[in-house]
């Protein structure tokens, strides 16, 4: 018998989107590590373990990842709906997020935290400000992330320009080197809030470093004319003629693509975070993505920050992304659920160069998320992918681990003090 | 200090989506009514109450009303995702239907039930086989329901054709009247099911009876294609030219809906049951609620069945109506969250003729729903109407009344044995 750390046992274990789930399965772990995966009487009897979690009436499935999102965004929930973009960028949150201060970023990704780990997610990739702030909770709540501080042009509250905010990227690119869970970006928030010469200095780095350069791109019908006004190109077209594309980089939204834009992202291997809530809510559109698939397009999936989605909830981005299209596009067949699932998990890895996470097999990093099945909207049970697509709403999840520890059990954070924390939001959010 | 049955009282009540919330409010509750609704020490001071339930942390709201889905096809709940219509329809689920029985058709309703109170749904309407059976589940479950047996050309497991399915309906009719919780509306299927005859015999059976006409119309553009080879109309214009409009008809999805059909549709009264998220599952397409709202035609909100949803959550779908026909119409200012919530509750209610229900208030229906929104993805909360809307999932719902008596109490079913409903379900469907 082998010593491991710990044996998970459940009514069904779903190694990825392309394995057929295991009944009565069983997982293994290690050191942070899924050591074995089969069925539970194999696994049971080759190993023992210092710790037993059964869970016969559950679903084990790869956590699912965010490739998306403005974690501390959720201070901003709900702040101001129903608005046209200009107004409510203009007049409700540029003015919120001109008095961030660290404490607010720090209380806002805790809160993000509770919420994504609530919700099934094991990683996510933030784009914010004060990213440092964002790393300490990260670090201390259990979660595996890639953060980025954004760089602009222009000042923020946490920088006076984009020289200094690529400055702290390399200074954090230093400091988290080698932390188990924690990996630095490089950020250049747009092509129209950052030159040339801050892009061509971040992909500096990014070459040097070896780091994802994450970005947002085509976003919008009025980003793709006013980089058409300003330098002749769309903002994919423009990205390509200073040799910015490759597959090193993470490119949110993607909605406003020519046939040519298309093709430059998917020659250069450029990865997609589809952002398919936030995009309707801001009526941006409805990205291209069934038709970047069919061009072998790599495509992942991400929530955006809480004030235009309005939750952090990759069960339900699931969901929409898988309905949207079909209902759009006139066909039924498309954004099938295992091709939605793979896009919040093993397309999802890819994108982030790490073939390790997004699946619940051997020699991958134990990212699990156990879902309670026995509820009515659970039942009957007769394709799992499909349940988990279509029906899930992301309450189902009882258990979550990452890197072999421990985030939630039987429906309670184990790293985060909740009901503290609700309480510090609403004193400093609602006042 | 008057005597009533029980008070309520919430962290917030919130009466309607007309209505600001009440902070620290409370509702009296008598005879099945609403007969108040205030601060907290307002009802208090006036009231002495049989039963008391306070949720400090909760928010207290009218129950959602669910204008269109079949029930019993929770049994379906992803038997078949991502085909074509046709290949759904002819190789899943019409042969699934052919096998149907009474008692199938009761562990389906009662499954459905079990999901629609666990997420916040107090009223339905349904239209299905062997209504008989559902309005024996509906009766015994608590929930309030409109409920229609199928009439179409052709035979169903249920009856040899629509002539005896009307028989059954005015059976429905006599056996049901006066029932305070369930109502039997008349429910010819379709307009390219149902030949004029058998519309013609519906409508005077209407005529009689007062009942609501309930079908699915203008669903798809084939549908369109269709009716203009058979009759040379859409079939909005050929139910009009049928005299068969008017206010008294729940039309759901009308997808496929030419500006004559919405003038047409508008004029005449005819409520529409939007379903958002099977017309997009199905590729039918996205109704233009925003010019029917607009042109001030009557909409409300449904799931569909479950089998093209594939949940029956309400919360999911005024989400989905919302985040949408921003998108698609590039407008972020259509389907306000108000507007949606009233969908949901005061336009439902409307559809329905009943202004007893749907809201929160002095001598309504106590048909009402108890929100936990101390829940991360709830917090902060600046808007609780843009809450429910955006961030919202239908986990929230803690407890449920309708017509004064709890259906579920701080999570859990009162009325339906949910294990023993769940082996049932598993057992007679995944064999």
């Amino acid at each position: 018998m082998e010593r491991v750390d710990s044996i998970i046992t459940a009514g069904m274990v779903l190694p990825s989107p392309l394995t057929a789930p295991i009944h009565d399965g069983a997982v293994a772990i290690q050191n942070g590590l899924i050591v074995d995966v089969g069925p539970k009487e194999a696994v049971l009897s080759r190993y023992d373990a210092a710790r037993l979690l059964n869970r016969p009436s559950s679903l084990l499935m790869p956590g699912l990842i965010n490739c998306h999102t403005h974690a501390a965004m959720t201070i901003f929930r709900g702040m101001a709906d129903d608005l046209p973009l200009k107004i409510w960028l203009e007049e409700h949150i540029f003015p919120a997020e001109a008095a961030l201060t660290p404490e607010l970023v720090e209380l806002g990704t805790e809160l993000a935290c509770a919420e994504m780990i609530r919700s099934g997610t094991t990683s996510f990739v933030d784009m914010y400000l004060f990213e440092d702030v964002v790393a300490s909770v990260v670090d201390r709540v259990g979660m595996r992330a890639w953060l980025g501080e954004g760089v602009f042009d222009f000042s923020t509250p946490a920088f006076k320009d984009g020289a200094n905010a690529l400055q702290e990227t390399e200074r954090l690119l230093n400091k988290w080197q080698g932390h188990e869970r924690i990996t630095i970006t490089i950020d250049p928030h747009t092509p129209y809030t950052c030159r040339e010469e801050l892009w061509l200095k971040a992909m500096k780095l990014a070459d040097r470093t070896g780091a994802l350069l994450v970005t947002h791109l085509s976003e919008t019908e009025w980003e793709v004319q006013e980089m058409k006004a300003r330098v002749g190109r769309s903002p994919v077209a423009y990205l390509d003629s200073l040799s910015l594309l490759n597959e090193r980089m993470l490119a949110a939204h993607c909605v406003a693509l020519s046939h040519n834009d298309m093709e430059l992202l998917t020659r250069r291997g450029v990865a997609v975070a589809h952002c398919p809530e936030s995009n309707l809510k801001l009526a941006s559109g409805v990205a291209p993505v069934p038709a970047l698939l069919r061009m072998n397009g790599r495509v992942c999936l991400g929530t955006d920050g809480a004030a235009s989605n309005n939750d952090l909830n990759m069960f339900g981005e699931m969901r929409t992304a898988a309905l949207l299209h079909k209902g759009v596009g006139r066909d039924p067949v498309v954004m099938s659920a295992p091709d939605v699932f793979a896009m919040a998990t093993l397309w999802a890895a890819d994108a982030l160069h790490r073939p390790d996470i997004g699946r619940c097999e051997r020699d991958c990093r134990a990212d699990l998320v156990i879902l309670n099945m026995d509820m009515p909207h659970m039942t009957p049970c007769y394709n799992p992918l499909s349940q988990i697509v279509y029906a899930a709403n992301g309450a189902e999840v009882s258990d979550v681990l990452v890197n072999g520890a421990s985030l939630m059990e039987n429906g309670r954070l184990l790293t985060i003090d909740e009901a503290r924390l609700l309480s510090r939001v609403k004193q400093l959010c609602l006042n």
